[in-house]
């Protein structure tokens, strides 16, 4: 094995390539937006040429949407339970032990399917490197929220809650007269936020911020926090938690679950996500 | 009086004008797409100086969001509990006993702000003509869906859920690969739809469908009745029926609202929209 591997985590709209070492240390990062629409139309092969002088030529392993129809190459879903076997098995190799594409996981249950790409090496990392108890239930917050049992560092069952996306929808079409504003985080409003999502009624919540809005008990600067505590706190009232739950996320974003998380009965311990990818990265390519 | 009145349901995008007699009968009605938007920066004196050329020269009553700060003259909201004779009460005449807006409703409660514009004038018609009974639970579906408690002919309370507002966020921007398809109505699909939307999960069932398309347990065709079930059983759900519903609706969406009104353990009785307007302009022009 190389004593170095690339370890790149290909999304939609963004790109991060990892140089890392065999134990899991994090030589380089780099982040662009050079994501699967980006690459629209573009040499995938050409790229990772340009990626490998720049980084060194060392082995790549690549997860995340450019696996996916509209990405790369398709790389079937794998389905749950997935361990970090059951992944490495159905990895695509382009090159082989040179240049391989990870894929994603998928559930399918009688009354419901979901899936997930690039958020399985999170998974795998935090549980296998031991950043998490390997039996833990964990939140990966975003766009889109997913929600993961794992047993004995594999992915048994999981669930997307459309959370990022949402609070998009609402903030950037139509939702607020006046419309919101970005500036300080307004801790009291996202904890008014988490209570009133925990009320399991969604669709009067949001209308609720507009009445909020127009009658000056909400402030375009406290909306925002508002807002996002109504998804959040939504999210995770659904989720019945009284448990630990290990949330895989930046700082604040994390901060936010956790917060919304004890208010529903449970703790968190945040784990960051960079480090997760690094760690599940590296324990892929040591069972390939 | 005027043996003839003006009844104008002049809303956010779209108008209607109504000339009714004093029995309630709709002598005439336009619908067009005059509403307040279209009207910004035009003159209202005008507009209906043209409308009685053209029906008439009778006394006109104006309910809707021309009455808000965005339409002609803003009227303030009347606190619930809000009766006929609240609300003619504080009509503005711009000519008096000639030319008049109708106020809006508003309730301001320690947790939460409504307001309705235009809504109050069905409630008030569909509840003083005998549609309803005077006491009853009344839903409005629409782009912000009211339900509204009445006692005595007058409006208690009510709450706005967000709903064919969301319905469309969703269907027009990036929900599903592949989009909708707004052919025949999928009544199976929709049923699914009730019932998940009931789980209080909305933002899991809302990914579900995206979940759902990629792996062909759902089509183009089934998935807007499915997103349309989804968040009407969310909304019916919230409400905890377990009672008569008056839903004052168009035959189509009032026939959905009752499909998942009896699907949570209710009835419904449907009531025009149109009718219950009328009635409710010569209620307050009878009182005024």
């Amino acid at each position: 094995l190389s004593s170095k591997l690339l370890a790149i985590d290909w999304g939609t709209t963004n790109r991060r390539v990892y140089l890392l070492d065999q134990s899991g240390a994090i030589l380089l990062r780099e982040d662009d937006d050079q994501g699967m629409l980006a690459m629209r139309g573009r040499n995938y092969v050409a790229e990772l040429a340009r990626i490998r002088i720049l980084y060194g030529d060392f082995p790549v392993l690549i997860a995340g949407m450019a696996g996916s129809r509209e990405g790369w190459i398709e790389v079937p879903y794998v389905s749950c339970p997935a361990s970090v076997k059951d992944i490495v098995s159905k990895i695509h190799w382009v090159e082989p032990q040179r240049t391989g594409i990870v894929p994603g996981v998928s559930i399918n249950l009688s009354d419901r399917s979901d899936i997930m790409r690039g958020e399985e090496v999170q998974l795998l990392g935090a549980s296998l490197a031991g950043m998490v108890d390997q039996d833990s239930l964990l939140c990966q917050p975003g766009t889109h929220c997913k929600w993961a049992e794992m047993d004995g560092g594999a992915i048994i069952s999981f669930i997307t809650a459309m959370t990022g996306e949402l609070y998009s929808l609402l903030k950037n079409h139509s939702l607020l007269p006046g419309g919101l504003d970005d500036g300080v985080f307004d801790e009291v409003a996202f904890l008014e936020g988490v209570s009133s999502g925990g009320s399991g009624d969604f669709l009067a919540n949001i209308f609720g911020l507009r009445a909020a809005r127009m009658f000056g008990r909400r402030t375009a600067q406290d909306s925002t926090a508002y807002l996002s505590g109504l998804i959040i706190g939504a999210d995770v009232n659904a989720r019945s938690i009284h448990r630990h739950v290990g949330v895989i996320a930046d700082p604040f974003l994390g901060g936010l679950y956790a917060t919304a998380i004890a208010h529903n009965g449970g703790t968190a311990t945040i784990v960051d996500s960079q480090a997760a990818f690094a760690e599940g990265m590296l324990a892929i390519w040591n069972h390939s």
